[in-house]
């Protein structure tokens, strides 16, 4: 496992790792304590609700998402975003498909490993 | 100062902040340990070569841009996205017009004062 990102990250050359139904994701800088993600959703694709002890924030670069953070839902689009703060439950469902940039403090060591088996479509 | 951004965040309602020649910024979503920013570029605007403790991982939503990173330089565009580790020097030159996404470990608590009369154009 690296312990840090290259520098620099060209999208062409960076892989894209099939989540499931509508889902995929590429890494893109990271170290320990930081970690940026692009996930792409196609329409329909669901992000479940889950929890972890990870601060996240993500920004909606493309796209039509209903967005629920700790019992409350709105529905953001290209240019919003959202900031989940550690243990706070959220989950999102794609309704235009787009883009999303999630990052996380401390990285997401589930990430980082070849064995994706389980929390996949958790963003 | 807050400790935290809100949970959700309306790009119409966030406050652009000029931040003096062809450059602007959005704070989106924040605590102690994450900060994420949005940035506007001019073509030719600049991100002066500078250094921080911070890690910081930046998306590029749209432009060119010419990166220094600690003795390299790469022109990178759309979806392409780079990595800087703690106290490493890096800059930016806009070729083309766009927007980056800049995540910063810890937060840049520079950017949350009211403050911002030195060190606006480090990106």
């Amino acid at each position: 496992m690296n312990e840090q990102s290259n520098a620099f990250i060209s999208s062409s050359s960076q892989p894209v790792e099939d989540l499931g139904p509508g889902l995929k994701r590429q890494m893109l800088g990271f170290n320990h304590d930081l970690m940026m993600t692009k996930v792409w959703f196609d329409k329909g694709a669901v992000g479940d609700i889950h929890h972890h002890r990870h601060t996240q924030s993500t920004y909606i670069e493309s796209g039509v998402f209903e967005v629920y953070i700790d019992g409350e839902i709105r529905v953001l689009s290209a240019g919003d975003a959202y900031y989940i703060a550690p243990d706070k439950e959220h989950g999102v469902i794609c309704k235009e498909a787009g883009v999303l940039i999630d990052v996380f403090n401390p990285h997401r060591e589930d990430f980082l490993t070849s064995n994706h088996s389980e929390n996949n479509n958790e963003n």
